[in-house]
C-alpha cells in the first residue's frame, strides 16, 4: 500500500521521480571515484614515453582488460569510441566499406525495422552510398523472427546487425538464434554448394582465382548493439556467438562519452577516424582516459548488481504492468511481456497525446518519455518502434517508464496516482 | 639564478617537472568544478522532454555560445565532436565525401608536410579511396610559403588544410595569407576567366548547364587545425578568414574527450557519424555534456588568460633558448624563433637519442617528450616535421619541451642543469 504521507514528500520536495534509465543514467559515485584522478593527477597521455604516461597507458590496458573480462572475450578484441552511436557506425561502416575496398559488389546488410536511429541512419546512408539494406519486420510481440532475416540472407550479404534488447519497448531479440542461422549459413555456402555459394561476397582481392575459393568469405558478420541490455541480459560474446557487439558508458551509470566496439578477433573493419595510430590503429584520438576507467568500473558493478537488480526492477516492472489495467482497462502493454529487459515499461493509452502527457507528468515531478530521445522530436514525434509492432494508432500514445536503481516502489506507487489524476 | 634549495626540493619530492603541455594538460580546478555537476545532480540527455532535460540543453546552448563568441562566430557554426582528431576528419572527410557525392571528380586537397597524423592519415585514406592529395613542402624555419600552395591549387582543389601552428616545432603558419590567397583564387575563377575556371570543381548536381555555372562553384574551402594555438593565437575565424577550425579539449585544460569543429554557416558537409541527429543532424551521439561544458569553460579562462600567460612563457621560453646553446654549443633549434608558439622549444642536440634522452629524463623527474605522442613509436622514432625542416640528422636527436600555466623559471633551471648533467 501506498502512503500518502510518503507521496507527498516526494511531490512537495520536487523530488524527481525519474523513470528515463533508458534515455541515459546518473554517474555512480564509486565510478566517479575512481575515474576522477584521471582528470587530475593522471592527466597524462597515455601515448607518452615517461613514467607517468606509462602508468596512465596501464590502467587504459587494465580498464581495457577488465571489458575483455566482462565480455569474456580477449582484451586486443575491445575498441573504445565515444558513445554507442559512434561504435555502431565504426562497425556497420567498417565492414561495409571493408567489403567495398576488397570488391564485394553492392554489400548487402540485414537489420530490423526496430533498431536505434544510429544503427537506421547508417544504414540509410549506405543505400545512397552503393550498398543495399534489407530490413526485416519484428512480430506483434516486438522481436524479430530469425526465419525473417534466413529468408533475405544472399550471397552478398556482408552484415548482419540486431540490437540486442530495444530501446523503447524492451523487448529482447533472440540473439542466440539469429548467430546459430549464421553460422549454419556460412557452413552450408562455405561447402560451396552450388547456388549457394556466396561469390558476391568473397573479397575479389583475396579470391584471385574466380568462385574457387568461395568458402573463404569471412562474411556475413554478425553485429548485435547490445547498449540497452549490458545491465540485464548474458553478456558473454562466444555464447551469445556475436563477430561485433556495441556498448555505451551514459547507459550504465558511466560519464556520457564513452563507447566500445567489440570486435570479434581477426576480423578486418576500416576505419571510421583515421590519425595517430590509438585503439591499436582503429580509432584514432587521444584516449578519453577518464570515460575508459570509468566504463570498466562501471562494468565492474554491472557484473556484481546484475542479478539482483534485474530481479527488483523486475518485481517493480511486472507491479506496474499489474495496477495500469485497473484505472486504465484500454491501456496496452507494447512489446512481448516475457522477453522483455526487466526496467522497461512501454504502455499504448488509446487516444492520449504522450508528448503532452509527458510534459504533464513532468509538472508532477516525473521524468518519462514518449518516443526515443535520439530523434529529432521537431521532425517527429510518433514512434516507429510502436508502429512497426503493428500499432500504428499507438505511436503518438504511448508512454516509456524506465526503471533503474534508484527506482522505488514508492515512486511507482506516486507514478500511479498521478497518472490516474491526469 | 636557480637556487640549489628548490632544485634538490623538485627532485627529492620526485616532483615531476611537466614540460610536454603540447601533448595534453591537467584539468584546470575552475573547469572541473563548473562541469562535474553534469555527470551527478544534471547527468539528463538534453534530448529528452522534462525540464531536467531542457535545462541541460540550455546549458550545452550556453557552452556552444560561448565557443562561438571565443572565435567570434554563430552558434550554429560550432559542432562538438570527440576529440580533435575527430574534428579533423569530419571536416576533411566531411568536404570530400560530399564533393565526390555531388559528382566532383577526384576531389583534390591540400596540405602541409607537417600536419598532425589526424590529418596526414586522412589524407592517406582519401588518396586510397579515389581522391588527390599534394602535400606542399615547409621552408626551413618551418614554415609554408603560401606560394607552393598558390602552385598547386586546380580546378578540382576542394579543400586546403594547413594548421595554425604545429605540434612538435611550435611554428605558426599565414592563415591569414592563404586565406586571402584562396579568396582571391576563388574570385579570379569565380569570374569564369577562361582555362580558370574550376569546372571540375563544381557540383554536377549543382550547374545542370555544363560549365556555365562554374562561378557557383563553392570550392575550394579552408581549414585549420588550431588544436595547438588555440591559447596562444588570434582566434577570430572571420579575421583568419577559414571555413573551417579544429580545437581540442585536451590542449587547454579541459577533460580529454571533446573536439569542435567550426563549420562556416551555409558550408554543407557529410557526416561521418550518423544516428540521432544530434548537433544539428552533422554529428550524432548523445552528448557529452560533462566534455562540452568543460571546454566552454576552458576557453573562457584561456580568454581570460591568454595575453598574460602567452608573455609569461615567451620569457621562459626565450631564457631556455638563451640557456642551450651555453652547455651544448652545437645544438640548434627546429622552427622559426619569431613565428612561433610561446610554449614551444625544440632543440636538436647532434648525435643524441632523443627517445633515450626522454628516459633519462624522466629518470630526472622530467616529462618531455622526442617525436609527437600521437604516433605509433613502435612502427617510426623519427620526427617527419624535423625531417620536413631539411634537418634529417636530427629527426632522432630533437627534444620538445612546451610549456604551460604551471611552468616555473626553477622548472626550467631544474631542466638545464639536468640535461648539463646527462
Amino acid at each position: 500500500m501506498v502512503k500518502n504521507h510518503t507521496l507527498k514528500s516526494i511531490h512537495r520536495n520536487s523530488k524527481t521521480v525519474y523513470l528515463d534509465y533508458a534515455s541515459t543514467t546518473p554517474v555512480d559515485e564509486r565510478v566517479l571515484k575512481v575515474a576522477l584522478p584521471f582528470l587530475k593527477q593522471n592527466f597524462h597521455n597515455p601515448s607518452s614515453l615517461y613514467k607517468e604516461g606509462v602508468v596512465v597507458k596501464k590502467r587504459v590496458d587494465e580498464a581495457r582488460k577488465t571489458c575483455a573480462d566482462f565480455l569474456k572475450a580477449h582484451s586486443n578484441e575491445i575498441f573504445f569510441t565515444a558513445s554507442g552511436t559512434e561504435a555502431n557506425n565504426l562497425i556497420i561502416l567498417g565492414v561495409f566499406r571493408k567489403a567495398l575496398s576488397e570488391g564485394v559488389k553492392k554489400p548487402h546488410i540485414i537489420t530490423t525495422v526496430i533498431e536505434h536511429p544510429s544503427v537506421l541512419e547508417v544504414c540509410a546512408y549506405i543505400e545512397r552510398s552503393g550498398g543495399e539494406v534489407t530490413y526485416v519486420p519484428v512480430m506483434e510481440n516486438g522481436i524479430v523472427d530469425p526465419r525473417e532475416i534466413k529468408k533475405v540472407l544472399k550471397p552478398s550479404t556482408v552484415l548482419i546487425s540486431v540490437m540486442y534488447a530495444n530501446n523503447e519497448i524492451g523487448t529482447i531479440q533472440p540473439i542466440r538464434d539469429i548467430a546459430k542461422l549464421v553460422r549454419h549459413h556460412k557452413k552450408v555456402c562455405g561447402r560451396g554448394a552450388g547456388e549457394q555459394v556466396p561469390s558476391e561476397a568473397v573479397p575479389a582481392t583475396t579470391t584471385g582465382r574466380g568462385g574457387k575459393l568461395a568458402n573463404q568469405s569471412p562474411y556475413p558478420y554478425f553485429h548485435t548493439d547490445a547498449s540497452q541490455a549490458v545491465q540485464y541480459c548474458e553478456m558473454n560474446a562466444l555464447l551469445l556467438g556475436v563477430d561485433f557487439l556495441t556498448m555505451d558508458s551514459s547507459k550504465i551509470y558511466a560519464p556520457k562519452g564513452t563507447g566500445l566496439a567489440y570486435v570479434k578477433r581477426g576480423i578486418k573493419i576500416e576505419s571510421l577516424v583515421f590519425g595517430g595510430g590509438q585503439e591499436n590503429g582503429l580509432r584514432a584520438g587521444t584516449e578519453n582516459v577518464f570515460g575508459i576507467i570509468a566504463l570498466a568500473e562501471a562494468l565492474k558493478i554491472v557484473e556484481k548488481m546484475r542479478e539482483k537488480e534485474g530481479k527488483r526492477q523486475a518485481v517493480l516492472r511486472d507491479y506496474l504492468f499489474s495496477k495500469i489495467p485497473k484505472d486504465f482497462p484500454l491501456a496496452t502493454v507494447n512489446g512481448d511481456l516475457e522477453n522483455r529487459l526487466p526496467n522497461n515499461v512501454n504502455v499504448c493509452f488509446p487516444n492520449l497525446d504522450a508528448e503532452y502527457a509527458v510534459f504533464q507528468l513532468d509538472a508532477h515531478g516525473i521524468a518519462c518519455s514518449s518516443v526515443t530521445s535520439c530523434k529529432n522530436l521537431s521532425e517527429d514525434s510518433s514512434s516507429y518502434v510502436v508502429e512497426a509492432i503493428g500499432k500504428p494508432e499507438c505511436a503518438k500514445s504511448s508512454l516509456r517508464f524506465t526503471l533503474g536503481r534508484g527506482t522505488t516502489k514508492d515512486e511507482i506507487n506516486y507514478l500511479l496516482k498521478t497518472l490516474k489524476n491526469l
